[in-house]
């Protein structure tokens, strides 16, 4: 079969890059190596979210239950999927996709049964990432040390103890997982503080939630080398010891941790399609994919988005990467404001933002100002029995505009969307504050916010 | 004292004027019938939806804990609100307001120990509204027959029966929370349909959800009369067994419904503060405040917003009225929009809108679109378990923009921000189809609807 473009791997990005070629106008084929309709099944963050919002309704007593509710839940999203590119007229292969050349691939189904070759004018990659260690060491299940991967299998969700190495997201989401599942969860992050990327004030604050849920959090500390032992105790956890060897980055201190699981996070390496090193794609020193910001790789006519080009790895970077390189493929130019793309932790309570940090602030913008609100001024937040939470808003004096804003609370997540809109818009705040949210809604903690 | 205005009720409505007047220049006193600070203490709408929340999260068990939890969050919502209204130096009366003339208001403290006579240009009424039995008996809870003020107070949350008359917002709020709770609900409504202001389709949802979960649901139907006995067995429920005689209104078949408990919605009267009947206010119908579309009374400096002037009975409808009151009040000029104000019901699913519905858009209108999405095609809802869920958008082709929207599914309450915005503001759909939205969120199913 021949196309006008195929994009290879189905996860956020590759199914964004498939739907817009399709509404562009070009035959596109999209190929995917789970199972028929398997594209979503291995995806990350679906477990995971399904994951934590099991936790977090205590529906867990039963852990045995947990893999039935994914499975189900599962299921639907890749009906889902299926529908959504049938009508798109996307032609879904499902294999094992390898690059002939650059025009070229050769799909092997996945019980190698079946190989077909397709062709294509142009090649999306979005074949995305797998994790590595980012320590000395590799991870080895046999020895309790896992990466997300074991828990996105639905395995060590009953583990008594475990160390999280990463302090970023996935580190923090997981963290508040084990948490609410019942393990005594210690997490380790080399930076100074966690959420090493985000506003550092928000940032803080989760930091003092998770130490009031009893999460133990070191700071600019890592993991040197370890000891394994067989626990004695067969029925209790996974069977391992480990005595972990750690040390204080800013004071060199050392300090030993005890634990029966190990999690790494924090650690990626691109995932590529084989025959992909015979076409000469130039790579960044970490071994992802290079590409332009029109997402051109440095082979004409291939395009890479997602993980496999490394930078931010979230589900919504590549949804719009996947969207920019389709418009690239059809010869339109889009670009992607990586500085305006909003985010969601899905951490307990809830983390989210968009746009310009304080740090961000020149100390000499007399023109900014900041202004926030407590969970505790809404009413909504209150009916919810919430809890504490922030939101502020970064903004231009002199226009009237949002620059950013971050936030964190319980529900906090769907915010993001009309800060979202108000930033990327740059809308006049006049015309936030006297916008009629219904009352009571934690949105109306932007107008409150606005009030200041 | 004297004061620039006086605005006497501390609602939503009453609060929001008071606090536009202050940020307008103006000196505002608050005068408020209950405790200091006791501003949002009976608040309906507060409590309510505390209580939803409660039963939705099945932490219910021990109904007895439940007014505990919720002065807990009352106490932490009144402290906020005496925030705000002290930043703003806005003057808290707290006692029951009496009107001597159109520029005097006498203050009597709670327990009547002090009176207090103060003088404002200008006094805005947001005195509210009392149920009131919309039949031709009335409310009467020594024999099971109820109104929302009683199950406000913590009592007859146990009712093993109940049968609620009034299928709008309040009456299906109420299903859902006596449902929740345990008791076998009968939900009785005269129109031929569930929420009767409301978008069809989705009320439509509701009525076959609220069927679902197993509440008995007879429209077309009201009641006519009811026979009383004492219950044998006191141990169960409130005591009282009702018979309800009830009749169909469009064949009028009689059936009769055997009950604990009777509560009665749809019905309301203004509160007026004593003193009133004096000025001379001119009244609507059915005898609430009429005011124009400035809300000013038909007594010059005098204005009334919310619930005391009939219309929408709903707190946005109210903050925003009151908003436009203190601006007539300081001459500057502001109209409320009601045609796009956001609704949402805390039912279980949530059901949320703003703006057009698919019944205001005439037959020949061939510049309107209708796209709808399932709450099954978005991952977020789908990790969430939300089960199946709506959103349906009204959109003008012509100029590619949204003039409504409405949804129905657990959660849905938050999207109302998003779409209002983008109604009000006539934001093209193409920007935000472009919107890069967090993955998963719910948010994403209204760039889902676009897609289709």
């Amino acid at each position: 079969m021949k196309y006008d473009a195929a994009v290879i791997g189905g996860g956020p990005g590759g199914l964004s890059s498939a739907l817009e070629l399709s509404r562009k106008g070009f035959s596109a084929a999209l190929i995917e190596k789970r199972t028929p309709g398997g594209i979503a099944i291995n995806q990350g963050y679906f477990i995971s979210k399904v994951l934590l919002d099991l936790a977090r309704d205590d529906n867990t007593d039963n852990l045995e239950e947990i893999p039935g509710i994914i499975n189900l839940r599962r299921e639907t999203a890749r009906t889902g999927w299926n529908i959504k590119l049938q009508e798109a007229g996307v032609a879904v292969y499902s294999g094992k996709a390898g690059l002939i050349d650059k025009n070229k691939i050769e799909v092997i189904s996945r019980k190698e049964e079946k190989k077909e070759v397709i062709s294509a004018e142009r090649i999306i990659l979005a074949t995305g990432n797998r994790p590595v260690s980012p320590l000395d060491f590799p991870a080895d299940p046999a020895k309790g040390i896992i990466t997300y991967r074991e828990i996105m299998a639905g395995n060590w969700l009953d583990t008594k103890k475990i160390v999280i190495l990463g302090g970023d997201v996935e580190g923090c989401e997981f963290a508040c997982l084990f948490q609410q599942l019942g393990s005594e969860v210690f997490l380790l992050e080399q930076e100074n503080r966690l959420l090493p990327g985000c506003d550092s004030e928000i940032a803080g604050l989760l930091e003092e939630k998770l130490a009031l849920k009893g999460i133990k959090i070191k700071t600019s500390s890592t993991i040197e080398s370890f000891n394994c032992f067989k626990k004695e105790d067969k029925k209790n956890g996974n069977g391992s010891r480990l005595q972990l060897n750690c040390y204080n980055i800013d004071n060199g201190a050392f300090f030993e941790v005890e634990t029966e699981t190990l999690l790494l996070t924090g650690g990626a390496e691109a995932v590529l399609p084989p025959g992909a090193e015979n076409l000469g794609l130039a790579r960044t020193e970490e071994g992802f994919i290079e590409v332009d910001s029109s997402f051109s790789t440095s082979v004409e006519n291939i395009y890479a988005v997602g993980d496999v080009i490394g930078g931010i790895a979230s589900a919504n970077a590549a949804i719009m990467e996947g969207k920019a390189a389709a418009r690239s493929a059809v010869r339109e130019n889009c670009k992607v404001d990586y500085q305006n793309l909003p985010y969601v932790f899905f951490t307990s309570p809830q983390v989210t933002g968009i746009g310009l940090r304080e740090v961000d602030v020149d100390d000499n913008n007399s023109n900014i100002s900041i202004k926030r609100a407590e969970f505790t001024e809404n009413l909504r937040a209150l009916t919810l029995g919430s809890g504490e939470g922030k939101i502020k808003l970064i903004i231009s004096e002199k226009d009237n505009i949002l620059l950013g804003a971050h936030a964190i609370g319980e529900s906090a997540g769907e915010l993001h969307a009309l800060l979202t809109l108000v930033v990327r818009e740059k809308i006049s705040l006049k015309k936030i504050e006297d916008l009629p949210l219904a009352h009571p809604s934690l949105n109306e903690l932007i107008k409150r916010a606005l009030e200041k």
